[in-house]
């Protein structure tokens, strides 16, 4: 697509491979520019909000707005559609609409949400929970980096305004978000697009151990407080926690931390973050934790566990989606992945469409979809706003 | 101690606790200037070897010197005592000697070995190694620090000069390194010194562990490849095979790093690097990677065993240790902590003094040593030194 295309260099990762783009670094910025550069091209004005989220209006602002759009930041190495093609398929939308002739009785925006991957201060949709008030901005601005950085030192004087923005919520008369499909149902369905029916209930924790850091060569088995060791076990407890709690659930440590990190060091502490979704992620949760209590038990360890974000199940509205459907013609399709049209759901007329990715992986470089599909889920979305804006 | 004192705040680490002064940092650097100004005050000749190691001349270098050091750097957050103690006290030795009117009539030098920790490119002892010729140059040159740096970037123009240096080498008669206890012997003794027995074997292996990236929420167990899984079992596989192979056996994994990180990303690949020692490190070692195997083939993954440094037992010289404990009366004590003294004995006699350490932590900020222990060890180094030198 060539608006992708676009920004196809835009922070490549060449050590983790992907694309990194997190709040605030050199990526992000550059991707914040060209968006509003791309939408100024077509007219549109831009403004951002006090929660970092970028919208591009066509027409005067709200209220009971027709709104598109998704989120330009990353995973850490994550894949190249994943947010992007939701936005760039915004823009796309609204050129067909032109091009179609097309003049709104309602206005139309596109919007960019901010961090919704969490990636750099560790809560998803972080734009969108801040403007809809599910996120104390207080909390917000204490949320760290991996570099120990906070939300406020990073937006520096922005940081003062953070948080719940019902005027600007009220102008949102519905929410449509695009997304690259993520995961591996689509394909065999030969199905180029779908419209989303849920999304599943998400929990992000932090399991922090500490021991006592000490030398790796002389501390003896009955001296070490060694919280590599539960942090392991913990992992383990995971993986056979999603095993148990059925086909729906995961679990998942994809990050973890030692300090200090040092190969001849016993750790003084271990963070690990467990990603867990499914129909009862707390349950799941809680089977994870009496594990890692009682592995930190056994090796004299302490472990803290803190909620980084908890989000319940999330039906789309369901007449929305029946509108989505019968203008695209396309099947339901139920999501595990997180997202921030699930955060405005709880405020606005909110619905998905998915865009077919042939090989299943997300979250990572070979993130995929076709061209054909890409346009395929422009005219749809297309059709489905200019429906909408009548 | 006032010599410590005056390097009590250089690369303090406010994130991890502790000291950091890895190679080419800007803490490591101020000390390797700290050291130059404190050599050129007491009217030392001051010279940097082409391997990064400092050397202080009392008198014209070599051949027949009797030298005596160690080392500034550290471990991620480790403590103020492992390698500095044995710099500061071989200067006040001198300085001692000074004050005794001594005229040796063997010259005398002042090492700081390079990287002794390995803490910023992995291999410890990496000055010792290389100006022994026991690490390839062109090897050394391709290691990389965690960032992906490798030492010839590190280096610049510098990295052309590295390799065994057999001149140099060869102006050593005799090197004694103190040291502060790295262990939890001579506080029940209730001795302030020891005089250095062996060394311990110790190697150093990364363990990479390659699956398939992909997304938290919607990868099924079914179509994980995830590296965490397998890296985790191979940490609580070590901890089995440490308690398996004897009192004397350790093995340990301080430091594991998953790629690309993200808290919603099953991982691409996850490093972690396991140290052991003991009697047979190399037989811990294949315990532990015959499970890191079997762990890495449940998951679909894959492992590669890497040895980054791999080092025999030493028994340090006989007829020295025999001198160190005439002129100190002091006891013998083996060490599980290696040492640039272990690389120096397979060239030139060498001989340790350890100070008495109270916690018996180490490679971690509780590492300690009371100023009366710190300057018996001086006296009795002082004592060395003179007796040596005659």
């Amino acid at each position: 697509m060539k608006l992708l295309d676009e920004i196809a260099d835009v922070g490549r990762d060449a050590r983790r491979g992907g694309w990194s783009r997190h709040l605030g670094d050199d990526a992000e910025t550059e991707l914040r520019e060209w968006f509003t550069e791309a939408a100024a091209r077509r007219g549109l004005d831009v403004e951002t909000d006090g929660n970092l989220n970028v919208w591009a209006w066509w027409g005067e602002p709200g209220p009971d707005a027709v709104v598109t759009g998704s989120h330009l930041d990353s995973v850490p190495g994550g894949g190249a559609y994943d947010g992007p093609l939701g936005v760039v398929s915004a823009l796309a939308a609204l050129d067909a609409l032109s091009a179609r002739g097309v003049v709104p009785t309602r206005p139309v925006a596109v919007v960019v949400f901010a961090e919704e991957e969490g990636g750099r201060f560790g809560v998803p949709c972080l734009g969108a929970r801040l403007l809809t008030g599910s996120l104390d901005p207080d909390r917000a601005r204490g949320l760290r980096d991996p570099d120990g950085v906070t939300l406020a030192e990073a937006l520096g004087h922005r940081a003062a305004g953070l948080g719940s923005d019902p005027e600007r919520l009220a102008r949102v008369g519905c929410f449509v978000e695009l997304h690259v499909e993520q995961g591996r149902a689509l394909a065999p369905r030969g199905d180029a697009l779908a419209v989303g029916s849920t999304i599943v209930a998400h929990g992000r924790w932090r399991l922090s151990f500490t021991g006592r850091a000490d030398h790796a060569g002389t501390t003896r088995l009955a001296d070490r407080r060694d919280p590599m060791v539960p942090a392991a076990a913990t992992v383990l407890a995971a993986r056979a926690a999603m095993a148990r709690h059925g086909d729906e659930a995961r679990a998942t440590v994809g990050r973890l931390h030692a300090t200090p990190g040092g190969t001849n060091v016993v750790p003084s502490r271990v963070d690990l973050w467990l990603d867990a979704r499914g129909p009862l992620p707390q349950a799941l949760l809680d089977d994870v934790a009496a594990a890692a209590h009682a592995a930190a038990a056994d090796e004299g360890c302490m472990v803290e566990v803190r909620a980084e974000s908890v989000s319940g199940a999330v039906t789309l509205d369901p007449g929305l989606a029946d509108t989505l459907a019968t203008i695209t013609g396309a099947g339901r399709l139920p999501t595990a992945a997180g997202h921030d049209a699930g955060v405005l759901a709880a405020h606005v007329p909110t619905g998905m469409l998915h865009v077919r990715n042939p090989t299943g992986v997300s979250h990572a470089p070979d993130e995929h979809a076709e061209d054909a599909d890409a346009e395929a889920g422009v005219r749809a979305l297309a059709d489905v706003l200019e429906e909408l804006c009548r």
